[in-house]
């Protein structure tokens, strides 16, 4: 990966408010795949004491929009087209763990693959298995 | 709708630490359908200046589940299981608006539409649709 | 619809020979909306005698790109790109009928809807519902 | 796997008229994982000479079923309830070749895996990738 992209990469956890208050945190970058984690607080989670749908939905899109941004050209962004997460098991723990894969990267549409596990250090679990389709635009053509 | 259901569907709001974070709020429930409102803030926004994704996604989501409380039997839940949404245009806006309707309740599984609405009052345009199945369960067997 | 799209159209129909063995008709078209029906035979049947999921999957695609082509610009073809279908009740009866509408028509993908109906005459009942992403692309760039 | 549930696959296989007809063959399985082989003729195809989406569909959708049965219980039968596929490549070739493997496998839902290889004899490629839902029921619970 060159050094655009993954100044590309960088900009999409600096300068993303919703990542930033969620506390989403990059830990890895490699052309093709990002892992990312989240330490888990009580305002991450549902009425029956469950990580939201919605915190799994944004680790999961934002780590794939990543992973696809890593094999990008130069100058462009990408941006979710369609999102499918499936959970798999209820998702309790103090921590979240992602990692997105790129499964066909196009020069109009990357597809990307989330994993996503919860619980403990030495105990996490996939909890939800998304798939991503990313819009790869020059940002003039931002749909 | 009984009232145990209004019962559920006013708990769903009210006990979700990520949803009260998020600040979004139920406008309407009826039997079948719900209505939520957001207000939008910086703090919503992905790195572009579109809303977030995940945004879209908890609003999509948790709207369909108070959908899909409000024709669950007495002393059920629902969770997500499967979860997809289409990005029809890039959400820009002071707030969204969102109207879950249930396409098919069943006995274990409950099938649910999301429309998400974006932009300013008087000028709503629809920017995502997601469908949502439910899992319909009795609290003991919590999956 | 001008002519040439309403060309198109017919030749998704008449020149596709899974759909000719499948047995799918053209009821109407408009710009943005198509229909179809099939007529069962033992031959559509999975094995515990349902109408089989691919029978299903193949009607709503199908009459998907139909619609999506209606709106296309003139010689562009549309070629699925995602696809997701919800079963709602197992599917019995004489005759299926697809009605696909467009969500969101765009200069790269477009969004369609496609609701498929079984039963029998007078009494049809929604079996499944998809949600199709067609990639709107001129022959020469085929995916 | 049981001889039960060995059965139950064959089954599968044997009485479900519209995969005869479209011709497509248990190659192996195992507990989880079910491979299937299509040879392509004229009538799998669309009108732009590709193999038909509902072709991919139902290959994907019946190898996942199958995967799905040989983990399910004695006397259990499983049916689609969700289905998701991306099409990452056009497809061409002499056949297809289908891996399906469970990613969870549930006392009432169990979530499969599908990858659709689509090629010549020693160049095949990954040209769709499912996530199939299924419902697992006994006979009398059908839905």
């Amino acid at each position: 990966m060159d050094n655009l992209n993954k100044k590309e990469v960088e900009r999409i956890f600096s300068s993303a408010p919703f990542i930033a208050d969620l506390g989403l945190e990059l830990t890895s970058i490699e052309p093709g795949e990002c892992r990312t984690r989240l330490v888990l607080a009580n305002r991450h989670l549902q009425q029956d004491g469950f990580v939201h749908f919605g915190v799994q939905a944004t680790v999961a899109d934002h780590t794939a929009g990543a992973a696809g941004a890593s094999v990008a050209g130069p100058g462009q962004i990408v941006l979710t087209s369609d999102f499918s997460l499936k959970l798999l098991r209820s998702a309790k723990g103090t921590h979240i763990e992602c990692i997105a894969t790129v499964l066909k990267a196009g020069s109009s549409l990357t597809v990307v693959e989330s994993e996503v596990y919860c619980g403990t250090t030495g105990d996490m679990r996939l909890v939800s298995k998304a798939t991503v389709t990313l819009a790869v635009v020059s940002p003039r053509e931002k749909i």
